[in-house]
């Protein structure tokens, strides 16, 4: 059952599982710290495709094919998958999953994209309208470079601000089984478009910062809970910059966030060896930490209570070019176990 | 409540109303046979606006105000709003409707975005996580030109089987209010992705055809209902060549449905005068026939039990220049009033 809490913030009867997670990531991902904990390794960023874009479909079948056999369930079995990316018109989603001939309904919340894919899959179990579901979204360096900034062979200057776009795909399969050996989906936040006018694509994280922190104020005004009651808080990439100025804007509501506090896009990579800048970025980046790293740490109880915050930058190139500014948006997850 | 019917199909039980809608179109569409059925006319297609795509946006805006004030609320009583279009990275959603701060999911279905709002919006209602939700969606001419073919300048030629992108949007709210007065969204199914291998562009209509032509026969099975049930069955935008193409599919299934079948994309324009070869497409071509014309016949008792089958095209000028095929899919809504 769904009880609504507050102004933004639904509340589930502890029924909906995670039951099943696969992680898969390329040679960077892999040679960072979190590298032996992904389920996958594809060393060949071009997984064999004779695109940049095919091969991030493959990661997102990868993922999705781990995450069934976790689950210990088909593909038949799933009654909805929900997935998104960030190509242009979603492509790596479309021409990745259309093999599994499951029913599709496509999302986009740009970088929040797994945390609005496990929203939209909690709420439809709820219904009653699936028996299962699959939450599965995708990002690729190479395909995420030629899209938004240049292509590869220019070799572009990156700026200290900017993120590194993670080559990996995350997954979920949902249910409604009864058991307490799963993760659950215990609240979830939907956030709303924030937009305080930064114009540098160069600096996502302080985009999308102010985002996280509406959402997750949002969050614990409405449960009357503090960053205490959590083990961890997890954001999607913010990396080194954004990260700073949520605590910081958290700080002002009264919210200090500081020692709960990890992001993902920190997580993945060493920033001291590994060139990324200001860290990790991309759907794959908040995903493939999520179902690599944050939920088997879940399953053997070192964590038990974990909010898992996405954000996402609603810009397109073309926005950019107009001039106008980054509208952002986090979605919030609150993930726990008995 | 919500009952799995077969394999893909969902039916409510008739509480989800569409408790008002907005249609917006531009110049073109009103001078089309439905033009004086649309609730508001922007003649000017850069709608005061400095680009298209901002334009865009302000026909989402305009049709969410429209669709409120029909409905008789305000933007912070809505709980949730699902929106999406055909830009890249969906701009024109998230730049037209962040003003509103209304908690948003970005939904990417193509040109079928507006049948997947209408089924999100509805499961999210059952489910208990809102009270009332909007769904809306718009194309422009303009911006979808230069995004997936040629600048306008250029003068690009357009071969009979081409499509006219409608300049326009539509928006629907719904709630869960007990009231008779208002159609209601009676059952779903929501499409698998389809593709049989066509990678002609400029032919959309027979890309999408067996897109809509799954989704009817996987409803009708799912229902053991017929065509001969419904008033009518309107699909998204199939134009001509489509059209004819579903009705020959769906055929050889045993499911006769010439004389029970319109598609908006052949409503909203005169091709004999229009100049806009195979017919209309685009998601603001569904939506704004939905809003426009179909709803208020509903609400008239003209039509009374409709099927509403929008179709989109899941590929990306990436795709169809790397040599690639058009995945599709098509989600059905089931739409009835007492």
């Amino acid at each position: 059952m769904i009880t609504r809490k507050g102004k933004y913030t639904i509340q589930f009867s502890d029924e909906v599982k995670i039951t099943g997670y696969g992680a898969v990531v390329s040679k960077k991902e892999f040679e960072g710290p979190l590298g032996k904990e992904f389920d996958k390794v594809l060393h060949d960023p071009k997984a064999g495709q004779p695109t940049w874009e095919q091969a991030e479909s493959m990661f997102q079948q990868e993922a999705l094919s781990v995450a069934l056999s976790k689950a210990r369930c088909k593909a038949e079995e799933i009654d909805y998958i929900f997935a998104g990316d960030l190509l242009n018109q979603c492509i790596s989603s479309s021409f990745g999953l259309k093999a599994f001939s499951i029913p599709y309904l496509g999302q986009y919340g740009a970088c929040s994209t797994m945390a609005q894919n496990l929203i939209m899959g909690a709420i439809t179990l709820e219904s009653g309208a699936a028996r299962r579901c699959a939450a599965v979204t995708s990002s690729h360096f190479c395909s995420a470079e030629r899209q938004y900034r240049f292509p590869l062979e220019y070799g572009g200057q990156r700026p200290p601000s900017a993120q590194w776009t993670v080559t990996g795909s995350g997954c979920c399969i949902l249910s409604k089984e009864a058991t307490h050996n799963h993760p659950a989906i215990s609240a979830v936040t939907v956030g709303r478009i924030t937009d305080l006018g930064v114009t540098d694509a160069n600096n996502m994280g302080a985009a999308m910062a102010p985002a996280a922190a509406s959402t997750l104020a949002d969050f614990f005004k409405d449960t009357g809970t503090t960053p205490e009651d959590y083990d961890k808080i997890f954001t999607g990439d913010l990396g080194q910059i954004g990260s700073s100025i949520l605590c910081e804007l958290l700080a002002k509501e009264g919210f200090k966030l500081n020692h709960k506090h990890r992001d993902c896009g920190l997580l993945i990579y060493d920033r001291s060896t590994q060139d990324v800048h200001a860290g990790g970025s991309g759907c794959g980046c908040a995903a493939s930490v999520l179902c690599g790293h944050i939920l088997p740490r879940i399953m053997k109880r070192e964590l038990k209570n974990i909010l898992f915050v996405a954000t996402g930058a609603l810009m397109s190139p073309t926005s950019c070019q107009q001039g106008l500014s980054i509208p952002c948006i986090a979605h919030l997850v609150h993930i726990s176990i008995p």
